[in-house]
């Protein structure tokens, strides 16, 4: 009977079709199909298992769910209007199928629970580590210059935010890997059912525990979406420092054209739009944690059909993190590295916080010796030359203390090999970072 | 030569595919392909009126533009890999009809503000007020009883609410009715084109008054969202209140079939869906707004590729307003009102705040009267019986002022009536409610 | 009796402490005590018309609140710890000055409406147009250099951003400046009160229309964070290009050391954390938006304890909104522009769609100019000269139409004088934008 | 020198008064006086051990430290208005106390490491789990009735979900756990400093990878409003669901005196203010998480003033969160069950899904039985009965298979123990996870 619904046994009026639109999640649904498959075999063996499916009644069922997986596999699977989502297209299916038996399937399951089960996935993506070790450059606090480091070192820098973004990841795998399959509406599933067997079947880790928080928790997809809003925060840094350093007046770098657009007014611009879309998917991210947030916020328990704006979420957000990690990555495995911008922008002023440390191995307290830095560098800027331009009179006439040793301050080599604190700038610290983030890699990489 | 892009003089690589993926949005653009065309047509006039394009050249442009025009109505045109967005689309095939005089059309026009012209829309819809003027209910604080009500004062609170949101809509078109046409890349038009010509040409109400803020500022699309989601915050309530009424143990009212839908387990169940996806809609159209403002925090000035963010949120937001707005409407115009239910929850203890009141009249000051009627409450329970049934003897022990004519207090009738002052209960307030907003949105129809 | 609630009449039992802590809004509300006395006179007022309070009860009523005003303006009012808010707390100070006669006050008035009626305000601030008006640097899209620009028409497109902020302050104004005070706690006002006296009194532009929603609508709120926020996002993009701008790589400005901190650490450091603390503001007031928001959604009708958050978050916006205008007047009013860095910036490529528009004037289609000036930066860069230092045969070789007179193309200020349209950067143009943001400025003033 | 800031040595203006309030933290820093001080003694070791301290001057700065110690714990302390933050507080006081030698203490530190080490620390709570085993209600799906639960399922499945997220704040703490001090404004730490010895003497797991990361990513603050916004959302469903509960309309509950209010207006009322509370902080949490997730993103690398936003929103939470889970606690332990009520609302139409599954025991395929069940709710309603009135004749008019033993369908007892699937709301299924939780709950205690 075309324009009815499925489970229209009580129902006597039609649904306005603007309701129909807005209420059906079948284009969404359509990348769960192979999932949704594999769940209904999975729980038509258990359902054998429990004496309500005839072994021929399960052989019929299982046939016709892989005649199913083909059509949608090659493309010919017809939805129709009246599917309201890819677990009632496909028993619709099923039914065209093999007949009534395909009813069996149903029994004490829940549309709910399917859903859930089958948003279980996530992928994820690490920087490249280069090793261009020696190339040295300002390092930048608040934008203004602060002391050298290494390019190492600032590659290195958005390598570890990346790399708990991963570990985060790997965290959340066990609580998205519990099967709520068992749960039926609310209340559980009445047809002893054995539940570890569903689990083990479907490979997931542990089984949920209470079937009224299992039918309506969404924790997974906060999670994944937070994780997912941090990580693209992290590249936002990324990109907007790498925006920043491609400037004709930073110059520190050049984009590939691969990844760069050009103006349709203007001949010699080449715009980074690249990393301004990496940038501007923070946004994206955040805006789908947002809404689900507040879709969830003072819902009354189990399922209400408010929980339907999840799985486009997710999709939107996998998508988009597949998207940006490979641009980022394209886009940090192609630029260049302009060497003598670099050098040219390391200006003497850099190193007078290591004017101040050369006091203090001199004995200055620190805060004095900070104070007789700033000295010199404003007496400089009275002059009009750079610091390391100040005569030794000059820098007696502020502090005793200052030897015709203090040449040596003025070395931006020197100046990062003082770094050799773990996580510093100085190249054994920088190797041995490398050498950490190898390892810890490789460990994930193992576990995944 | 396929793979290039347009404007390619300058560059030498060609794009990632994952790149071009990212930021391609021609999908999301084509809905703009009618007022690309008409935008092109007036900056054609206006070239020509400037000198740049000869009256032939004129012709050949017009003509060509309503043959694409025709293409896209008929669903013939054809979109290919290349094409960055709906502009580059429209144009590479007004090259092939007319040739390279095509290419005349773009002088110092940038794609950035003609993406901005053409976002200029919105709709909306305001609900019925209906008229059971008589049927009464209890007012809830708190989700707890409080004092009685008429069910079309209730059905006037939103409605009031929602002509607010009409307001607002009102009052940003003349912000969105903004030609920002004629500003160029970021530097104005260097053509001396007559933007008052363009302007009226397009039907905008006034110019853009900066080339820099006009190429980049999307106020619009934030005001737009945050209109959007005021308004859906606003039906997030009506909804939260109707699906409240509706359940069993509230019973006052009985949503049409339409819409509504069954549960794949239980043949009892008829579930509000529509009510909850209007609610749930509020969290998507803030995901929205939260999304767009992320991106341009702390965006550097005119154009950055972040900004394209902004047409899909606007599309989704306003295709979500008009789906949520119709099924409101659907749901508001169809639902039945349960009198006897409503009735029966008309408990006496509603009317203690009219026993205080009584008192009150008698002179008791206000304080000590709530606290009188609040021991009359508690008397009441602790016998086991409801307020109207205390006797005038127990009446009298808690205050001398009491008298025969306390009776009359227990009338749910004469208890709304008293609420004359403007905006109240009453029913002369109620009517002159009604009148109030039919004028108001006829007066806001006629100005629309 | 120490440690009972006001309303105490039906209640036993006492109150977790914790909960009085989380519940009270006593500190924050502090800042309306005077905006409540104001509104008890009113009302008092009121009922003394509508028969309720005598004379005699009036001028008793009265003179305590001007007492207890007195206190506040002291600083002698004593807060104790059962004082639920600003309004008990003011009762029962009135109730040991005048006696029971103070309870009178409350009649068929809830706290409800007394929280709303007194949130009333706002302030703004518009930033100053400078004019150092023949100050030219690059502008930049996507921050790589673009066309030449005025510094004027730089700060005009900020001025001309927040000129809509301030427009979209004083439309929420009207709907603020409603009165809900008579609604009641949800049915109105049952004493005949005159609502237009009340009005006039308090001298608000009009009374709501509804009570149910007069009582719960925090529309004011929404509107107030929506409308902070975008004016919060238009800073941060200003404090963006300031913060890049006064880099030592960009250098065209020196902030004053008003609004700079150094480091603790390096003593050559001047940061500008005066516009990072603008820039992170935008988070701070958006966060404030969304709380609000989550907060309302799904929210039955009328008052819900929920809405308390209301208040805290307008009071800490308006006040982040007064210190960060504060701010940001006092860095632009002190900041010095450095015009040699400006002008060394203003490299020849920037001038490359000029060299595309000579071509427009001498027939060439644009997208064929565009592709040759795109040919001639790529060339001046094989070369490894700038553009303007290409030989006329060079240029030939790219397009016959060059000829001698190319060379004036090499001109910033004839470049930007190009752009006479309205809102361009041509001195006309920007003397024009000068003069109409005065005029705007001027008549906003007045209507304020 | 009263009026400058503690490292002026370069600075030549003084601050704009507003500018001081808008970037001092110190009120909010407070709580951070006493880890300040320890950290700040661990520092002074390891610059002793690293040769930059004699053992005299650590002796007279661990004095120094120790009696500022006491001036806080005695309230004592004197913050002066140019005591930026505690650090530049305690340091000031340091140098009244013990004179130049202070100056030593900061050698090589940068404030910026400082501010993070200390914001180390959390709390949570887990609620009750009460055992009234044999309280039957039902269980709601859409809030339309669906299935019988018991009480103490309903209750499981929020503390099921408490649970994870008391797992996921086990889980942050590892990564909040990391030392980031040694890492010196942004290059490291260069005085050959052991950050081995400062972790263990600092009782850290371990120490941050990268100096640059570690200065500035606020990946803890993140993580912790993530996972507090979740819990937030848990408690939020919970208030819900008890505010509906208690409603006199379902009226399953009582809650506590202690955690309601009363009305200013009408004496009957009894609010259940302090679920509302609970219910609305979600908001609240959530908009500090909105808040720190814009202000970090597109932020350039290491330290920027913006950051400052972190610590306020951090503190705030968790206040909230203590104070919320305080009063959940309070009120679901005092609250009282009408089981009354409950049995009255298991109205025998809630068990028509068990009427479908009698058909499927008799060998009806579910998706038949489920129709015929929901003809025999029709048939009901259209005789203006119950189901478990209808004669066998109706039944069997609908499907030969039912039998007079369908009759036992109609037990509410019988049906919840179906559920004995793992999860499920039978007793036995309901035993296993209280034992299961009470279990984990230990072992997360022992872990903490």
């Amino acid at each position: 009977m075309a324009g009815d619904k499925m489970m229209a046994g009580r129902f006597v009026g039609s649904t306005d079709p603007i309701m129909e639109m807005l209420s059906a999640s079948i284009t969404v649904d359509q990348r769960l199909s192979e999932v949704d498959i594999q769940g209904s075999m999975a729980y038509a063996k258990a359902l054998e298992k429990a004496g309500i499916l005839s072994k021929t009644e399960l052989e019929k069922i299982l046939s016709g769910l892989e005649k199913i997986s083909e059509e949608w596999s090659k493309g010919v699977f017809g939805v129709i209007p009246t599917d309201e989502d890819i677990h009632t297209a496909n028993e619709r299916r099923l039914k065209e199928l093999i007949g009534d038996v395909a009813g069996k399937l149903h029994t004490g399951r829940s549309r709910n629970d399917q859903v859930w089960t089958e948003s279980f996935f996530f992928s994820f993506c690490i920087p490249p580590l280069p090793q261009e070790i020696d190339v040295i450059l300002p390092g930048y606090t608040h934008l203004q210059k602060a002391q050298p480091i290494r390019w190492s070192q600032f590659l290195l820098s958005h390598a570890v935010a990346l790399t708990r973004d991963s570990e985060r990841l790997g965290e959340i795998k066990k609580r998205i890997n519990v099967l709520p399959l068992g749960s039926g509406a609310l209340a559980g599933n009445p047809l002893e059912i054995d539940r570890e067997l569903l689990r083990s079947e479907l490979d997931f880790a542990s089984i949920s525990l209470n079937s009224m928080d299992a039918v309506s928790e969404r924790d997974f997809v906060v999670e994944l979406l937070s994780v997912a809003t941090l990580l693209m925060i992290h590249l936002s840094k990324m990109a907007e420092d790498l925006i920043i350093y491609s400037t004709s007046e930073f110059g520190f770098l050049t984009l590939s054209d691969t990844y760069c657009s050009g103006s349709s007014l203007m001949p010699q611009k080449k715009n980074p739009d690249s990393l301004e879309l990496i940038r501007s998917k923070a946004g994206r991210v955040f805006g789908r944690l947002a809404a689900i947030l507040m879709v969830l916020k003072g819902l009354p328990s189990t399922y209400n059909k408010d929980l339907q704006e999840d799985k486009e979420a997710v999709f939107d957000v996998v998508d988009t993190l597949n998207a940006v990690l490979q641009v980022a990555t394209g886009v940090i495995s192609t630029l260049q590295i302009n060497k003598e911008s670099m050098e040219k922008a390391l200006s003497p002023e850099i190193l007078s916080s290591d004017l101040a440390l050369y006091l203090v191995h001199k004995g200055m307290p620190f805060r004095q010796a900070h104070i007789a830095a700033g000295k010199a560098v404003h007496l400089a800027e009275t002059k009009g030359i750079t610091i390391n331009n100040l005569s030794l009179e000059d820098l007696k006439s502020i502090s005793p203390l200052f030897g015709s040793d203090v040449a040596q301050v003025f070395s931006v080599v020197s100046s990062v090999e003082q770094y050799t604190a773990a996580g510093g700038t100085a190249k054994s610290s920088v190797s041995a970072q490398i050498e950490q983030l190898r390892e810890l890699l490789k460990r994930l990489k193992e576990q995944a």
